[in-house]
């Protein structure tokens, strides 16, 4: 929202925080003077910036997300933009690139950070958000999440996930607007962007592929202003663009 | 395949025989003349037929299904079905009708149920498969995990578990077909079928909607007969025709 005098949103909160794209959201938030910025991480630090209210939170632990939706009951957020997501997992196993580096539980641990902790953020986000104003709740999804435009195959744990959180966000969409008529609930490819998560896979990219996490932060933001209605639970590019499912 | 000769199946396997709908295809297969059917079911129990070798495997248990591969290599079966899949768990939760029914544990189970398991089931299959002849991989599916055909919302779990089976589907088809050109990949849509699944849900349906077993067996195997090769990594109904993502 790059109109001068636009009051919107007064609040917004931010899930992974700490990450590439979560931490340049907060800046990017906090520059357009957002009054309250909720900013929430595994380790709950303070971030830099005006108006940052840090939280912690574990996409594992529900009652830590719980918590945190109570803390903010009082305020509650017009924006709540979910970027955590993993690729590599924390002991180092990456994306399986065959059917037969396929293990149940990596593939289980995945689907929990990627799908089932953004969905026990919008359980317990959505029944903050006003029916009287505008809301959004967005989380990062990817476009190798999408089915119909998958070409390459692979990353099986990740696309899987993906493609369910997808699902998932379309069934909020469907729920959330029958008693919300501005409320929107949306997917972001934010691009192929410079952070912990991309990075063992950046080599093979073109020249000008990778985005900063600034200008990411930019664009998805350009994004959420830029949303109508009708396009509540759907999965957008970073320019826009629907992706399909 | 109705045409009286033509020899395929030799050897099957069907991964849920117990079921209602895994029940039918195996006297289905065993009334078409199939050589080998390889039923199998969490307790292993033989079922009547002739040319039935029972296994006993459960999704669960990725060592048990390798058990199970390991038995069938030296006649491995040129068709495998999986026909697994809950919608009420095993303690009586029913699918979500709400958001504030999603439950982290409950959607982990479904996951590793729905899509974990048969992804197990295909990484220890497909390597049998042969390169000389047709194969087919098919897992029931539902049309309640296109998005793109969801306009009601609600069963997050069971949806997002389908979503994710579908996209492992594309995926997997997209990499056997790197080495095998006669063999094909597909997630099928049986209907509402009279099953344990779905019998606490058939009250709402308009009469004629309920198919027996045999006959979404008749039909599924109708649209495996019919297959064609550019078909691989789809979703295809009962009467065969493709479910868009």
């Amino acid at each position: 929202m790059s109109d001068v005098g636009q009051q919107w949103p007064h609040t917004a909160a931010i899930f992974g925080a700490s990450g590439g794209i979560g931490a340049a959201l907060v800046r990017a938030l906090g520059e357009r003077g957002v009054e309250r910025i909720y900013a929430g991480s595994r380790s709950g630090i303070a971030l830099d910036g005006p108006g940052v209210t840090p939280f912690r939170f574990d996409l594992t632990d529900e009652a830590s997300i719980a918590a945190a939706a109570e803390e903010m009951r009082d305020n509650p957020p017009e924006l709540v933009i979910v970027t955590t997501g993993v690729l590599t997992l924390s002991d180092g196993t990456g994306p399986e690139k065959s059917l037969k580096q396929i293990d149940g539980a990596a593939m289980s641990e995945v689907f929990a950070l990627n799908t089932i902790g953004p969905a026990l953020i919008a359980k317990h986000m959505l029944p903050l958000f006003p029916r009287d104003r505008r809301a959004v709740f967005a989380a990062l999804s990817a476009r190798v999440g999408s089915i119909s435009d998958n070409g390459l195959g692979g990353w099986h744990s990740y696309r899987a996930s993906k493609a369910a959180l997808n699902m998932l966000l379309k069934n909020f969409a469907i729920e959330l607007g029958r008693t919300h008529d501005q409320a929107t609930i949306i997917g972001l490819h934010p691009g192929t962007v410079d952070t912990a998560l991309s990075e063992p896979f950046q080599s093979g990219l073109p020249e000008g592929q990778l985005t900063e996490p600034e200008e990411a932060a930019a664009n998805l933001l350009g994004v959420i202003d830029g949303l109508t209605q009708r396009q509540s639970g759907k999965v957008l590019d970073w320019k826009g663009e629907e992706i399909a499912a």
